[in-house]
């Protein structure tokens, strides 16, 4: 295979077109062999092949800085930059991230994993290159449903202003990871259409140069746009027309299903290990499904992710109206909510963990000032769910619970998660949050209350004496396991569920000061500006101790999840050891 | 005055167009009237009368609902729906808030005053009446600066998919707080100068029906207008021309100072109380000037807000390439900061705290995760500085003191916020905040570092026994006062200013725990998530009691900040009363 001889993009320069015709279908091979046995991205990457060897072939990297957007389309980048292995042989596999990543080459300028980034990165790389009289070409990626985010058009409309060489790529597969929303789409449409000459463009209003790429996954074709705009002296848009997973036939049909993918049976495109047990996302899904029907108020709202939590497109087609995928477009997602909600709507936006980040200020200003009843369902909020750096899910807990006027809610259980859930619906007090449970679906192993509305109210799970337990969601189970190896200890401890994420239950926690000498929290995330931190802060005057566990405030990459768990002493044997140690 | 008598705007819709013209007049003499002696948002206000005007004789709010974005143009509408008392004797003026406010009146939906918020809002409102089968008018008003920021051109492109009735009225006034940036806003040049029919339109491209209204402030072409697109079936953007400061000289031939004033000689335009002391501002501005000329890599970065931090029309012209104003867009300059300093400029990005909120996952994902050496200054961050409920500065420290690889400092005087400052352009390992002081410029009174890559060390000023308070940033001269108190009363306290609110310094607390049994922390901000917390947790498992000082978690709207901070008990007298109870 030529690929294997490819040890940066210089080696690309020398070939024939065919013969970087001949690494395209190397490429696409070694991604159907890896994909199929590892899981990851697979309709981003195989769109991507011919722009990438194009760009590549044109343009000088790392001279020449090329920034991927989301970079989950970046595996032929990596691959012909230094790191084919990692695709050639399965104990390499890991080698690298399904980002692009700074520490693995000099040819990745940043680490992202988040949509919409590219331009302003990249535009930065422009602008510093600029501050430092320097040379040479800056190349952002940008598409596959990232279009509609408010960073990337901030950053079009900026760039429009910078007056020197910029050169953005629009990747357009006609797809986000389900299918595209947003009035702009069909402007990209009509720019398909009419080969790139209709008069009313989106690039061009923003006040950038533009051509178009019919032929997006034809080398040639390519070589001669890059090579048209190499060196320009100021932005153009390359609006390159791409087939979302090309060359691998189901990842064609089905564009959806295939923008990524656990392990998979290459011939058929079967999962090798379908998930047959009932998910959060699937139960958050029907149950929604089922109240809409009697109650055409209630709302679901999704950025672009609707498969994140159970909305197939069989589903969405039966939710009708009562279904929202505005695009990647959290911020707007949020104040949509707020909308809906103060006009008599019953809106769920349903949000990872990670990306509910985008959206702090619409949560706290078009939401929480306003304090219109809308939910918010964060999904994936935990230590043990993605771990990809970029796509961390520890932080929620000190995102939300410190914004005003916020019901944070921690369920522990199927029947907890649904009972909040239903009255977060009907509740006209608050906006509420809730954080979908990650563990398994469980039942529920105590008597669960169905109203929510007196705030803050903790439940007593077991009333013991001298060491209280306070376990959070997902975390309630380590608690029940450290009371009852306490037990053995000899120590008849006290096990509370919170539910609350967002508040203190003062009435409690005052009442625990007669029995209690040491006060335990547990907590699914990262334990800065968390809940556990609240406890701390209203013993601080007392005599009572404290521990804390949760995350220490850290990026961590493709970690371990149980070693990560064990670094934070976040196990219930290291906890019964410290709790006896402060006991002494 | 005809105004006196409108209770409501049903009672303008029997009013002759000379009527109508009468009533703007009396607007702006009004408008005069206060803000010469209240202050406030003068240009927007005074170039959106006659569109109010105009949209209250044809819509019939509040069943019609009119959104305004930023709310700060807001002023008309106020007095044209039953609060023209407020603007009619000065024992009123503070009656209503400078912001739309569903408590005052049912013609306001939102309480608003971040930017590029409207069409989400507004687009909600008019999801949930769909939802709701009911009908009616949802018109958002955006413009003046908003449409670069990121949550407006998602609601904008988001809006194409309603389907039904949605009016967005885009107030071009040619202007943001400072003058326009970004690419888009030439679009809307060639709009005006073709009367609204150049092909490339960037609102069509965002596939929205348009119209355009030249004469902005004509009430007549305004009514033509408006009563075209009433009960129309699908969205639809109505473009209207206004001059900002319209009928205010002073304000229409400066419009960056007009946009928002102190109050003023309503003759001359001349300030009655200028600031003639020397701010924060000011020796920002001038110190990054005189450190730009010696270092073209330095970059000055605002999102729209030059005044805020010293950047007069003057100082940007001297700073020519090295200052960058990327418009409304905070998540773009976050971004573009990160992508600056990867080329190794030196970028410098100063935003309100408010403000700083908008840009969260940008901070963490593009910055932080990428460990990118930006500086961000932080201003206004206090709970002493802005009192609106939308512009509350109270939450940056729980915001950004929990993102990983971020050093946010909080400086105590004009040296150490000067020493800061120079070290985190210079420093290579991590991004930097630092909390602009929003106190009186004072000299240091001790010792002051010129570097701090020993990260997480506190100073201690003074060093005494049994109480520790560990005062930061604004409340540094409150500690003091309280160590002061507690010396009359015998006990010699210890005095630290942590300056670094990102991290604990556990050698330094580790040793307190020696000779010291109560820690006092203070900080400027909200308690919830903050600095404090982290203290409090540390201690948890010890002997040593802790008592933390800051706001608690609340939404507040123009307090007295007197008041507010003794409700808190932020007052040196009460923690020195709160800490002989303690060592009891």
């Amino acid at each position: 295979m030529i690929i294997e001889g490819i040890k940066s993009p210089n080696d690309l320069k020398c070939l024939s077109v065919d013969e970087l015709k001949q690494v395209a279908t190397e490429i696409r091979t070694l991604l159907i062999e890896k994909l199929s046995h590892h899981g990851g991205h697979c309709g981003p990457n195989f769109g991507m092949v011919e722009a990438t060897i194009a760009m590549h072939y044109v343009f000088d990297s790392p001279c020449d800085k090329i920034v991927f957007d989301v970079s989950h389309q970046s595996y032929a980048h990596k691959m012909l930059t230094g790191r084919v292995e990692a695709f050639l042989s399965a104990e390499h596999y890991d080698d690298v991230s399904g980002y692009t990543e700074p520490s693995e080459s000099v040819h990745d300028h940043f680490t992202i994993g988040h949509t919409s980034t590219a331009v302003s990165l990249a535009g930065g790389l422009a602008k510093g290159r600029d501050l430092r009289g320097e040379h040479g070409n800056v190349i952002a990626v940008v598409g596959d449903g990232s279009l509609s985010g408010g960073e990337a058009l901030e950053g079009l409309d900026w760039a429009a202003e910078l007056g020197t060489n910029f050169i953005i790529v629009v990747n357009d597969n006609q797809m986000s990871i389900a299918e595209n929303h947003g009035g702009l789409y069909a402007n990209l449409a009509e720019l398909r259409r009419t080969n790139g000459e209709c008069s009313c463009n989106l690039f061009r209003a923003m006040g950038l140069d533009y051509i178009y790429v019919d032929k997006g996954n034809d080398i040639e074709a390519l070589i001669e746009a890059f090579s048209k705009v190499k060196d320009i002296d100021h932005p153009i848009v390359v609006h390159i027309n791409t087939l979302k997973g090309k060359g691998y036939e189901p990842a064609v049909l089905d564009k959806e299903r295939w923008h990524w993918s656990m392990p998979f049976d290459a011939a058929t495109g079967e999962l090798l290990n379908p998930i047959e047990v009932e998910t959060y996302n699937e139960l958050t899904a029907t149950h929604l499904l089922k109240r809409m029907k009697d109650d055409s108020r209630i709302c679901a709202i999704t950025a672009g992710t609707p498969g994140t939590w159970g909305w197939t497109p069989e589903r969405r087609a039966q939710a009708g109206k009562q279904y929202v995928d505005v695009g990647i477009a959290e911020e707007h997602a949020v104040a949509l909510a707020s909308g809906i909600a103060k006009a008599g709507g019953k809106p769920v936006f349903g949000v990872a963990s990670s990306f509910v980040q985008r959206a702090y200020d619409q949560v706290s200003q078009d939401l929480c000032i306003n304090n219109n009843p809308a939910t918010i369902l964060v999904l994936w909020g935990s230590l043990m769910s993605l771990n990809d750096v970029t796509h961390l899910c520890h932080f929620d807990i000190p995102l939300l619970c410190n914004i005003p006027n916020l019901v944070y809610l921690a369920p522990t259980s199927r029947e907890e998660y649904l009972a909040m859930l239903d009255w977060s619906i009907d509740y006209r007090e608050h906006p509420v949050a809730i954080r979908v449970p990650v563990v398994p679906i469980a039942p529920a192993k105590y008597p669960v209350d169905t109203d929510y509305s007196c705030l803050n109210k903790y439940q007593v799970v077991k009333q013991g004496s001298k060491v209280a337990i306070l376990a959070l969601g997902n975390f309630f189970e380590m608690g029940a396991s450290a009371v009852r190896l306490l037990e053995e200890q000899g120590i008849n401890a006290t096990l509370v569920n919170p539910r609350f994420i967002s508040g203190v239950d003062t009435d409690l926690l005052n009442k625990l000061t007669n029995e209690h000498s040491v006060v335990v929290t547990l907590e699914d995330g990262v334990l800065d500006g968390g809940f556990g931190e609240k406890i701390a802060r209203f013993y601080g005057p007392t005599a009572v101790k404290t521990l804390c566990y949760g995350a220490r405030k850290q990026f961590v990459d493709r970690y371990s999840r149980s070693e990560f768990l064990a670094a934070n002493r976040l196990v219930d044997t290291m906890i019964v050891d410290d709790v006896l140690k402060v006991l002494k």
